[in-house]
């Protein structure tokens, strides 16, 4: 077992670097072949609003991060490498966030470009929940004393009923690319209001309980 | 409530991509088409200048997350939420200098170009009052005790009053690109004189009081 | 002599820039050149295949870079310099993992693309080994007090023995760049597996003996 | 004044962002328009040979920076201001480390970009200096109590003499882009062979003494 301050330091500097290279995929379009600015920007709007949904969402999913290792005290190898998994899916956003926004408007490929969105958000989902699991179900030795039976029965629920949405928005672009997009800016903001995430409240309670 | 280190690190991982990612819009001219790279590069020169300003200005934004983060001793997850938009607002910085170096001395788009310049600042600095404002404001309790009143008066005053400039340089496009570069490169001067920046100066003061 | 804390801070910053740089060889379709983006994917599919050996080949390269920090107190200049050159030869994973992406089904160069990547892994096990001779061999004083001559064996004797599959791999070039890339992806899922990785059981044990 | 943890972690940020973008350059040739991916890489031989000496330098002037920030125990504003300016030089380096790859052996531009190239080496060891000097002369209430007037005499007088190479280096553009090159490269090696960087020794001796 190790002690979890560089699994922290690595897993910040990954999830950093992929939010950060999200936005190489917004448009800059050539002067010499651009005849109205406004007017091409316009039509690359997908790329601006799949850029803020995805940044919103990695940005809740370091959230998440954060509060899971906070539960932990060691890791072991499972876990570095479940975590290693976990950044490898948090990784593909840049690339199904810029193959959304390309084929969003496109006349094909819309369907196969959200379904990719839909799935690379799901498979993190479940890379977040195998970690999770692994500390929780697997190793509980692994986390910190304070951490009852109930909390981690809550946070392992929370983290299923989570996967749902991200499932159908995968489904969901079978429909149209709009139903996968449309869910997941549902899914960022839902997590971005404050009372939704009961999960930092609570673990103020347990530290000032345990500290 | 949370820790803040965790916060510090994503942070300057985020700003530290994002402010490396400006040197990718410089120019390095295809050898094979080009004839005379002296030339070539010259004509390039807005590219050089904005990444320049544009570095310097991030560089500051830097210098001041770290010296809001030291009012902070928790954060909640507002502060989280809107700590990852104000990263969002800094990330669309290499897209908006790569625009405004690429639209400067085109024959068109060169006012379209600037004002998103201009906004980007612009919005970066509402990102940055939306956090301290939330801070100073709505979660007083989430400061180090030290903090009185009378400092959060005045940072928040300070904060609105550079809101002025970016509006003015990002209204300034209409006349000409050149008012928009030229306003945010005198901002970017001016905030790194040491004298004008007295946040640094006051908070010495505070933790040798309270240290 | 130095701590080690910043050369753990600046190796975790680059190697995970270096890994997430991989998704940046993700194949993004031009929409208005692509008549169906399932096929061209599927054409591309050693783009993904590559991406997830080299993302789970860097991560384990992460973990055992950490856990070779974990056994050192203090670094001396060479320490440093052979880690820069360890980081070089990380850093040129995303490169040669996206020639041996481009050339894998190519009609000519796939020996050489995959020559290329199993040298740059091999390269990259000589660069390890280079960093853990020099602590553990030449400059055992920098090492933490527990450390015994039993472990130093042990550990070189397994990177060593970790030497020859890479060899294997760059060599099997010569056969088919199928050949290396199945020895690569088989070596990052041997490494993957819990068991195979004594290191950290290991050093789990000692840091609970003088802990 | 402010602590310095957070200079140094936003410092490692961005020279690990900028050493690891150097990788960028390397060539990927197209496998559609490439016949003989041999001869096509070998001619691009000075793309890693300048990544190789790009990334050692960059990999030194980190080692210098932890050994400037190891003898300064806080910063003030323009400490911070002259780190950014000194981030920024540093930054240009992928750029012009591409210039000259890709000029080296072109027919025209050749001194042009091997002159930019050893301008950007000169400019970042006089932000180097610039840093020193400030902490040195006109601020040693910054530095740690340990550091002595003849160890400042010594830093400044070793950054001074550092000039000079990089200085011949750019003048040396005007006669081939190979003596710049050249004189880089033995710069960097010198630089990493152990005995000739007293630096570390010295500090290690420093904190002996005074830990």
């Amino acid at each position: 077992m190790m002690p979890k301050n560089r699994v922290e330091a690595f897993s910040d500097g990954v999830i950093a670097v992929a939010i950060t290279l999200l936005a190489l995929d917004l448009p800059i379009p050539d002067p010499e072949t651009t005849h109205d600015l406004a007017a091409t920007l316009g039509r690359h709007w997908p790329s601006f609003a799949a850029f803020a949904v995805s940044f919103l969402t990695i940005g809740i999913v370091w959230i998440n991060h954060h509060a899971m290792l906070r539960r932990i005290a060691r890791v072991d190898h499972t876990t570095l490498i479940l975590n290693v998994l976990l950044l490898m899916s948090i990784c593909l956003l840049p690339f199904s966030t810029a193959l959304l926004a390309d084929y969003l408007t496109a006349s094909h490929g819309q369907q196969l470009a959200a379904a990719i969105y839909g799935g690379s958000l799901l498979l993190m989902s479940v890379g977040f929940i195998a970690v999770q699991r692994h500390v929780l179900v697997v190793r509980p030795d692994l986390l910190h004393e304070g951490v009852t039976q109930e909390t981690r029965l809550r946070v392992l629920k929370r983290n299923r009923v989570g996967l749902l949405p991200y499932a159908v928005a995968t489904v969901g672009a079978a429909i149209s690319g709009y139903v996968t997009f449309g869910i997941s800016l549902v899914i960022a903001v839902y997590y971005a209001v404050p009372s939704t995430t009961s999960d930092v409240a609570e673990w103020s309670a347990h530290e000032r309980a345990s500290g």
